[in-house]
């Protein structure tokens, strides 16, 4: 690999007249980041796609859900919320998974050592970038789970909403796999009513009909 | 499902209060369009991912290219490049794959009809989104296809690099599986040349170093 040396000497040649040395070492680590990331589409999500022929992995559902603040923008609680950080929040927001895997939301053995595992994995992952991207990529991702702004509400809200349409929409498979009742479901959902209330009552319809079909447990 | 039917009278009773009938269309169109293209994560593209496990699909693609938008942004050729913008088409500019399947682009066969097939599947699928967003997913496509603009050169330019780089890092396992030379791979990437020169300068000294390594003919 022309990226493998740490002192740079095995980088192509004819860079050298376009760019200096300290340029070099800060493309080389945007490369190999561009490469690491690569492994997001290995993780895989409890939910599975609509046709049900697989689970879903976060690279994917990363890709939806930035794809979705276009869609649904006019729900935004804020009406001035920042649409272009939303979707930078949302493409970088799962990328620590590439460490610590994704935690099922309703698993609360997994969930207890969660943030623990989820900052070492932030500290190593936007490491690896050059140091002023790697701070904006941890600013975004920190603000994403500090949930304090219009853009992190609005993200949280999209993150919670995509996946339950598909647990909804596949008659609640994983939800019937996991003994998931309407409670569980409900409070996971408050993001929604935080970030976009009107997608909530949506949400809380729909959640309603889930439990008269026997979708989800009362 | 509560968004089946066509006249909307099973569109859950308690949105009435918050949403106005022509509102309730236009919701139901949203919730449409975001289950439609979870699609775009079945259609498989001729890449491998980096471990050489599996073939990548479109949606974990797109996911992908966005966010290089931000880490490679200062190798843009146009200094004042609107990001958002460059990260609004790339997540869109795929989706027409859910009906025209991905063209692999060495594939002249295929090609040839490529703009046909491609120009009806956005006809329909952008379609299904209310008329004014219809009309934005269109523009942002258009755009894309027509490399006119410094935020189109911009994003094909990611577009390009990113398969081309999953191609050297695996050895060019697929460039040997297809045959293909590097005067194919230096056409194929000319658009890196004209939306981010220096990255243009790297892929160029990978395409001769590939053909060092025997992972392209010459």
């Amino acid at each position: 690999m022309l990226l493998k040396s740490n002192d740079g000497n095995d980088f192509p040649i004819e860079l050298e007249d376009v760019i200096s040395p300290d340029q070099k070492v800060r493309f080389r680590r945007q490369i190999e980041f561009m490469l690491e990331i690569d492994k997001l589409k290995k993780v895989l999500r409890k939910t599975i796609l609509l046709d049900r022929s697989r689970r879903e992995n976060s690279a994917e559902h990363s890709w939806h859900i930035a794809l979705s603040v276009l869609i649904l923008s006019e729900y935004a609680k804020d009406p001035d919320v920042d649409l272009f950080r939303v979707m930078k929040i949302l493409l970088v927001h799962d990328l620590i998974e590439i460490d610590a895997g994704d935690t099922y939301c309703y698993d609360d053995q997994g969930r207890r050592d969660q943030a623990r595992r989820e900052k070492k994995a932030a500290d190593r992952i936007f490491n690896l970038l050059p140091a002023d991207q790697a701070a904006t990529f941890r600013e975004l991702w920190d603000e994403f789970e500090e949930k304090k702004t219009s853009e992190s509400r609005y993200a949280n809200a999209l993150d919670r909403l995509q996946p339950f349409l598909h647990n909804y929409f596949t008659d609640g498979q994983i939800w019937q796999e996991n003994n998931i009742n309407s409670a569980q479901v409900k409070a996971r959902m408050q993001p929604v009513n935080d970030g976009a209330p009107m997608l909530w009552k949506y949400v809380s319809s729909l959640i309603d009909d889930g439990v008269k079909k026997g979708f989800l447990a009362e």
